[in-house]
């Protein structure tokens, strides 16, 4: 936890609120936090900015907070075909901490039966770990998850609608094009697409090209999707990162 | 599971083997093979090739096996501050899919001691996820596990015999050089240094640099040690593979 996330009914007429729950194990155990300290803090959907230890009780402890920075846009998307239950919750919170705005959860060819059942897929599940992964990489931004019971309810219902940007890739590990091969604009936002294990059929990648998406391989070997998730969301962010620095004066 | 892997034990001398425990299952169930279907297969630090089903019976498939490809050459090093067991467990696996060929686990100031009397300290841990990350990357090279008690019964009694690649980075949040204004040689094996959960304290980064390793920082936002690692190896990687595409005949 980076920064203590807190959620804007929980902040009080003067600047104060009382953090229960997790986070209050954390800031004690963890952190160890004395009165008076000051910690990164964050309001759900809002702004950075500070917290001050007014006082730890056996109710909570009180803070003052005061919010003045900006945090990073966010404007990714992540196309996800289900994974395992417990892989899912993992990804969930991976995608928070690395930024998505977006995910998208599909029922693709290759998913499991099983997975479609499981509690991981209800809404209630998803809240606990997205806001983990904002507070772990001190972003606000609570990603939105939606779940598509068939592919082609995406893809041909959703997706005219959805205003995805443009850059577009789907992960294929017998793709084509390598990433090391792409450039991005600095501050182009992108569409990650992840198959299951197993991965993407045919005809879904194909599906998947008529709408803009490139497939990419990030290397040689395949990937669990989890590593594939962070591989090539670190990749295309170090294309933009890359292409930031071409445009500073004197950047090379 | 991307290829079958075997154990040099388990090959006769005819290039026939019968494979058991979970491989068997995950054959049977995951990939619903059939007799006389072709499989990609490894041997254990060797090379790969073809596995052949001759029988699926109740004591295991009988399989036959030609080994005639070089498997990619790992020559990076993780070097890796003890996590929670389960988050180690993980770790190990990501480590051997992404191509690290030496793993250095190390006790440093902010490793939980609850970490160093786990099981999964236990070398007889670390194999099951080691095969598992090899057998779904599709790769045969078993990395080298090693705990040291001590951070610098690593940095200074290990370090100097390792042979360590000149090309070495330590993860640090804060650090001034982001891996967007790096570059690698196309072959350049690398060391890539991760902290526990809350980081290095200032001393071992600046023990580390003395040893050679650059701080760098992946992007604005602190990841928890798993996606890190995922990140940060992909993100090395991918600068490797954009210098390989510049030294081909008309690579940009």
């Amino acid at each position: 936890m980076n920064i203590l996330l807190l959620e804007p009914n929980e902040l009080h007429g003067d600047g104060t609120a009382l953090v229960a729950d997790a986070r209050r194990d954390h800031m004690v155990r963890v952190l160890r936090i004395v009165e008076g300290q000051e910690l990164r803090a964050g309001m759900l959907d809002g702004m950075l900015g500070t917290a001050t230890v007014l006082a730890i009780g056996s109710d909570g402890i009180r803070v003052r907070c005061t919010f003045d920075q900006q945090p990073s846009p966010v404007h990714d998307h992540l196309v996800l075909a289900v994974p395992r239950p417990k892989v899912l919750l993992r990804m969930l919170e991976h995608a928070a901490a690395l930024g998505f705005a977006h995910v998208h959860l599909l029922r693709s060819w290759r998913v499991e039966h099983g997975h479609l059942h499981s509690r991981a897929l209800d809404p209630a599940a998803w809240r606990t770990h997205l806001l983990a992964g904002l507070a772990q990489a001190g972003r606000t931004r609570l990603p939105t998850v939606r779940f598509f019971e068939r592919f082609r309810s995406f893809t041909e219902d959703a997706m005219p609608h959805l205003d995805l940007p443009n850059a577009r890739f789907v992960a294929h590990p017998r793709a084509a094009v390598p990433v090391a091969s792409l450039a991005l604009a600095a501050d182009a936002p992108f569409v990650l697409a992840l198959g299951p294990d197993g991965g993407w059929i045919d005809l879904e990648v194909a599906t998947l090209a008529e709408h803009g998406f490139v497939p990419v391989s990030c290397g040689t070997h395949p990937l669990r999707t989890e590593t594939a998730l962070a591989v090539l969301a670190g990749q295309l962010d170090l294309l933009r990162r890359q292409a930031a620095r071409r445009t500073l004066p004197g950047g090379a």
